[in-house]
């Protein structure tokens, strides 16, 4: 062989070993360090899209359910739809002089948080169901959207919206690629999350599950509108997340992504079926990037899965460890 | 040119001619006659797919309803489900009996279905309340299964879920072909219908709405289940849909295609929304090929919409003059 012709192929071999080491090297999730979480994604997302393995799942029956609150966007120091819920009671006052009297309104309007916060559960329905009914569908979307787009969170000074997991998105993205449906599955306002989860995390509104009110059907002024009502309709938190997988969903998902002890049912009813299945925590052990906080923790409480999970084989994912990034492009 | 080439030449050219001609001629509803309904269809879809037309709807927001009972299956002269509940009544009456004096148990046992029918709907619901909890979530999904497996409707000898109709069928696949999502949105019971809607129509469980009992998540010799209890959670009919559609879904469909008076409020919530929409009843006018009946049937009731069809631009499918087929392969 002359030489002309050794450098043009020495040239393609070396572009080939190029194109291929890159490809062998592509990282679907470059933002989760090396470590046991990240291994047991892949090796779990590998053994149930592998035909000839014996784990191998049906791209129909492959359901990924993740916790909202904590588990794809920040809820430290207090989740963001009751500080939207706060900040709507100051913006409907004037049109409540009732609440100059009426407690838990007259304390949260006093900023006296500590009051508020003493009138636990009841106080706390109170607040969301003076600003989550009494409107339509759309005029609620409208206000929460409205919401969103003009509020920073404090620390980080950013939109809620921003504050959302780096890794987390590639890890749905991630599943997606591999013939994923990826749910929400939150205790959080199901109306409040699809104005954004379609936008933030690629999740359209039909696979969003969460706590609601109930809705009325009406004809106002000839226009069909949907009123929703001061009245629960369901609380999609704990024991009541399984149950709105049933009633949503309709199929048992064989990974689940929480972050709090609110989530150990739908662990436990996602890891307890037949075959290959995960089950994953959020750990926030981050107070420099992001929060640091578990047992004690009002917001997020992770307690008894912390000490269940050995012994049942969930993943802990030590947000400082195994996250590289936490906040996109921060 | 000589003989030998002509010919081959000849037939290239009509093999072409052949299948350019059939690839315009390409039919995606066959089993539709040419009519002003399969126009309307046609039309629709065109409009709301053309970018560079006024009417373009993105494809997350192309969500398309349909009723199942009379829609995409058979509902005359009974509703399948009933059908079900009563067969269960007789299967389970040996564990009951306090049925034999109970009402309206000790009717349907001795077959008096003249009193069962005056029993109304209050003693249809203690029907479907005996029949329809009180087991494991699996457990009712097998019971439906097996029924439905076992049991051949009586006048066309075939499984319930061979009576579903053809230019249906093809509706669906060519909606789906457009980016729609297709969703069934029905009075009957959300867990019965998601046994058999992902095979039969190519619609998977958490496309499904319908109406619903409570459940309830328990740990049962530690194997964590969903308990179907004897209360209703949500009935999906009549001004109940819109509001199954808005729980369930979170998006307003543009599409919406019903058979009774019980899908009306569905139909003027899809048809009041911005932009290009389209509303359909199927009206049963073959008594020959499967069943006529209209504003004096006490199953699928089409009377009012029938009257407003006209004024509020309602398309009424006129079965016998618009189906070609009815079932498929019959």
């Amino acid at each position: 062989m002359n030489r002309q012709r050794i450098i043009p192929m020495l040239l393609i071999t070396f572009l080939i070993i190029l194109m291929s080491g890159s490809a062998f090297a592509q990282d679907p999730l470059p933002s989760w360090n090396d470590g046991p979480a990240k291994k047991a994604i892949l090796e779990f997302v590998a053994d149930v899209t592998n035909e000839k393995g014996g784990q191998y799942v049906e791209p129909a029956e492959r359901i990924a359910t993740f916790d909202n609150d904590g588990t794809l966007w920040v809820e430290s120091p207090m989740y963001t739809q009751v500080l939207f819920a706060f900040e709507r009671v100051k913006k409907l006052a004037p049109q409540h002089p009732e609440w100059k009297i009426q407690h838990p309104f007259k304390a949260l309007l006093a900023g006296d948080m500590k009051t508020v916060g003493a009138s636990g559960m009841k106080g706390l329905m109170e607040i969301v169901m003076a600003t989550h009914s009494g409107m339509s569908a759309a005029e609620f979307d409208k206000e929460v959207s409205d919401w969103r787009a003009a509020t920073k969170e404090p620390r980080f000074i950013r939109l809620y919206t921003e504050l959302i997991y780096q890794p987390q998105l590639e890890l749905l993205d991630y599943l997606r690629a591999n013939g994923f449906k990826t749910v929400i599955v939150s205790g959080g306002g199901i109306a409040f999350m699809r104005t954004f989860t379609e936008k933030a995390y690629g999740i359209p509104p039909e696979q969003v599950v969460g706590s609601s009110v109930v809705a009325e059907f009406q004809v106002k002024d000839g226009e069909p509108v949907l009123v929703r009502q001061p009245k629960i309709d369901f609380i999609n938190d704990k024991a009541g997340k399984p149950v709105g997988i049933y009633q949503h969903i309709g199929r048992r998902p064989i990974l689940a992504f929480g972050n709090s002890d609110s989530d150990i049912q739908m662990i436990e009813y996602t890891m307890a079926g037949e075959g290959r299945r995960l089950g994953l925590f959020v750990h926030h052990t981050d107070a420099v990037r992001e929060y640091a906080y578990d047992r004690k923790s009002h917001v997020g409480t992770l307690d008894k899965a912390l000490d269940r999970a050995a012994a049942e084989g969930w993943i802990i994912v030590d947000m400082k460890k195994d996250w590289k990034e936490v906040f996109p492009g921060m």
